[in-house]
């Protein structure tokens, strides 16, 4: 199998051409950019010397020569070239955020101020996250050529943390103010491009939040919760999308190259019903409770039996929490679960890779169930400690 | 007018000795360590060097030369030397948590495990969070030497921020969770012991939470909170004490040295009373109304009125987020104020220098209060971007 | 006096504005710049919130209002405004290379690809070191208005760090390759405009060399360094230019924001007569001994002794190796003097701050004595650890 | 095969742990601790969690059950393991000094203060650099079991780094100042325990020397280039111990994770003769001539015939220069070959990730090669550009 990125010369696109040249089951690359044609990837890479070596093709000749093609362009600019792989019956992994929103293009163009260019290729693309809709991308994969809209870094890690939670039905969401998840994210999550924020004087030694209550991923947070929220009124069963669930979002810039910490509190349904302020306050002086200590502990062994059977997700054991350091350039998400001292809220971590799990790591992910292929193939990295 | 510092050799002690060093109105200075007598400070920080030049002398050595006295020590060892400046009249500035929780013994003993060991020096001992107590200072300063309790650096910063909310009545407490303080911390926060979590190829290029719901901040924050929402009840006039605002704190270790922010979750009083899940699930698929920004316009107009005579808190202009970057080896303490896409909660960042406003900063602007200095005297720099 | 700092927008010129503001014999600022006039420097710096306020004018203006004149301008474009400030009579301080060469337009020209536009205006411009030629300094001040060439970054470390050696006839310079300066800088040195080479991803958590062999401050390290031999042979006296000193310079990115460290490797005349292969060879086997510690240590006091009076240099005890940290934000050069085991050569390492000695507070030192002001004026922060 | 580890819980072991449980040709591991017994990895590194899972068990244990033995232990301490593994006819890896100096014990006890415990265990040890002895260690591997002294990180950069100089008779040794390595390591070459130089704010954001010209890896660095340069005098063939070559070193800790970056200055043969102070001072106010830039790229080339078909050594291109970032986590060493602008002297940089060419990565090399192994095996992992 050939695989084709377009989009090479970005970040994600260098990530993807990483892991694929290293994947077992594909036989070779085609690289793609739009404007940098002609430059070759260990060029523009030098970490790729003596490992990859390759010139960047026009989006085109990637299409034509690959058996399974990755987009890794900027949102608003990849429709033509999915729509060029449907037509060659060529599968495509689109890592913007253009195929994220199903048919919801009131929320896409709400949120990216952009219109589908061809809204019909909705009909042949699904949502790319595996913990939810894995059985979805089989049988679209099984109708014929599709595409898979990849998901955002920031809702993945959100995501996947509050799961089990929507599911089994341990979140107030009536009444409730909804799930805040706080994010930290590594500098790379900016992209290749140099720009202010990303100037290192700018952003080290320092931490800074950016886009409060503005983020574009707040939608798809909440679409993906609802969808899980879904299955626990409609009892288990394939994931359909539901109403999406009330999110407020805040991310920050951290000084550090990779990975996305979500600190994700979730308002239980059993003590929402009967907390107040007067209550809540007296407890708001006193620790944890031996009782509130026992209930976080049995969340978790919910945590880890929903995710018996995921390859990527692991639910630590109490004591550890999540940190982004030790999942770097692993597919992982590593989740730990806490709660307050008074037993009102769950807290729960998520930490990724932003460039593995939260982009081209997930999109090989993808490939993989995709095109039948053992689901950690080529992803079976063990992370180091730093 | 001689300062003494017990506890220089720590890293909040050697901040006083640098802050100190340099105030116009003290002439001298003299360093004191409970464990390292005999070194001189120049050699424990060169940074140092043809500067200040000192040796260690026992903390009765520095009471009985000094005219006012700094104890930098771990939590439950300072009682003494402040029971002995207060037999010798001199007023003492504790950093430790041992005289934050005035005749609440029963809080500091939950949450510390110690007791307390000359309780009636709270009689004369006060919390030295300026904003909140200014005049309490100023009246226990009347009447004789005083202790003064100096605050942690989570609680500075997350109380400032929501401050103005509480005192003006826009949180909404009933029936909701509480305020939501998700903050991040420079290393230097640990102190100057070696550890395991401050060792750099631990905590380099990674974001790790800590001591989630377990914080022993967490009680400290409830209390600055019930002290300024008191105000709104009870009309404006000088703080007192009231009942704790229930708090969800949760730290993050971050890699940069020096630096704190909060991000603070309020529900809006306004928006509470009617919002549910279903009408905020549809609002998180939309972007923020122009009616909401004006909305969070307005309460930035507040913060700012509330903070315009305030020396050291800088309410920033629409658009500019606080960094701690910003703020690094400053007494000011950032703050910018956001909102949600929907409008139910307030989210506001507060920045600060856990070594300045957070701890050695704040004790000289208590000494000022103190002793009557102008309240920046020695505090005057202005912060460098990086 | 009114100071005027012409590219106020740049990182030299923001770290101008922050020491003038604070300077105590500066009664106020005015602010320009050649492209961005119109803007605030508090908006452009939100670090500045508070402290300094200001619109950044056009260069003419600054010129027109102020007593003194700061040019913090790309290499090439600032002669101009250098002899509007002549004509006017007002001294200028400019802080590019463009007069640092005095009447060695060749060396200019052959390293800097461009050509003096009024070499006129080299007949009252000196170059700014004070530790080399505060006397010129004085000299040309006597005289009339000057322009003050201020120093690079990179040759302000190693000139300092060599001086010493140098003035006192301890290096072997003929039939040795010359001095060796390895050199480390912070991110800062680049300047503020974002490039790949100063993309947080692409700089952090990574060391890398760039220019060897080809960087622009080679010669006018080679200038300093000819110079103060030149007293050393010339017998004590006001410093006078003399042949360069041959110098090998590589510099190093490093991931920190502020800082410039040199390890400077210079030949000990009384070994290089007899050192050979051989007998060094045997010697690189064993550990320094007892006659070469001490042979290290009496050079330390000839640093020190050469040093006694500079008011910001300071020469480390034997044991505490130099390093950038210790220097932050302060304008003073940290030296430590070391030697290889074997005695054949001497070890100099040398920090700075690249923004404060560097660049601007070295601008302000040559003001204070331009001006007659104390020369520490301004700038008597003393550092901190961190 | 069974790979036991010894020191599992320290960094080298744990990176150890990491290849060698991804390694295709083993296929169980053995952990063990001399002071850890009982823990469990994951619990120490919960990097691993999902991963790898074992208990610490006692090095005897480890010997027993192991077809080959990694030591990763302090200096001085695992003779009698390597002792017990000869006993046992079980090759044994050692991380440490112990095997690094053959029967020059007079070398080992000057630098390390100890003396050899089983002076006979050298007849069967080999020190472990393929690059220079690779035949070597083959031959030793035909005769029986072996122990192989794994290389010390900084070695391992600065021996690559100029073995091609010294191989090719490019470098002056006889009269010059010998080859001086300035070199930069992350932090985590200090190793798992926490202590002052490795706690975070006193390494963030600084750059700091240490150990100046006493280093415990300057003879090891003398030796190495001492044998290949004794290839070069006495005709090509297998590498033998040749006096060594005089060398000055000065490693510094710069703040990253991983890395080790070294800087190299060889004197060139052909120019050293006629250089003299005056010419080189004239030349150093000039640029690089185009002859001299036509110098360097045949010693690059040179560089490149010279490691064409080593795997693990990468000759990059003119005008890219080394840097640890692009091979972090990898096997590579990156070098990049460079002059200063008179044409005198050789620049080369070596970039290495300590943890892996420069420790475990290594040993891994060692045991592929000592076991017939495919060398790479085990290391193929392509490195990112962050």
């Amino acid at each position: 199998m050939i695989a084709g990125i377009i989009g090479a010369a970005g970040y994600a696109g260098s990530e993807l051409v990483r892991l694929l040249a290293g994947h077992p089951r594909i036989d070779g690359l085609v690289l793609g950019s739009v404007s940098r044609g002609g430059e070759r990837i260990e060029e523009i890479y030098p970490n790729f010397w003596g490992k990859v070596s390759a010139p960047l093709e026009s989006p085109d000749k990637v299409i034509a020569a690959a058996g399974v093609v990755f987009a890794a362009l900027p949102h608003g600019v990849g429709e033509p070239y999915a729509k060029a792989c449907m037509e060659r019956g060529v599968s495509c992994i689109d890592l913007s955020a253009d195929f994220r929103f199903d048919d919801d293009e009131a929320s896409y163009t709400a949120w990216y101020g952009k219109t589908y260019q061809y809204p019909e290729l909705r009909r042949c693309s699904v949502y790319g996250l595996p913990e939810l809709y894995r059985n979805r991308i089989r049988e679209f994969a099984a109708r014929g050529p599709v595409i898979i809209g990849n998901p955002g870094c920031y809702p993945t890690a959100a995501s996947l943390g509050a799961f089990p939670a929507l599911a089994r039905g341990l979140a107030a969401l009536n009444g409730s103010p909804g799930i805040i998840v706080d994010a930290a994210s590594g500098i790379s999550g900016g992209g290749r491009e140099p720009a202010r924020a990303y100037h290192f004087p700018e952003c080290a030694d320092s931490v800074s939040p950016y886009k409060i209550g503005e983020h574009r991923h707040t939608p798809e947070i909440g679409r993906n919760m609802g969808a899980m929220r879904n299955q626990a009124v409609a009892g288990r069963g394939p994931a359909e999308p539901g109403p999406p669930v009330p999110v407020i979002f805040t991310p920050h810039l951290v000084p550090m190259n990779r990975g996305i910490l979500s600190t994700i509190y979730i308002p239980l349904a059993d003590a929402w019903k009967s907390a107040g302020m007067d209550a809540a306050g007296m407890e708001a002086a006193r620790p944890r409770s031996r009782e509130t200590g026992e209930k976080i502990r049995e969340i978790r062994e919910i945590y880890a039996d929903f995710y018996r059977d995921e390859p990527f997700v692991r639910v630590l054991p109490m004591g550890t929490a999540a940190a982004t350091g030790r999942v770097r350039q692993s597919n992982f998400c590593d989740i730990s679960v806490h709660g307050d001292q008074a037993g009102t809220t769950l807290i729960v971590i998520s930490a990724i890779d932003n460039m593995m799990k939260g982009a081209a790591g997930q999109a090989v992910q993808n490939m993989n169930i995709l095109l039948g292929f053992e689901e950690t193939a080529g992803l079976g990295v063990i992370p180091a400690l730093f």
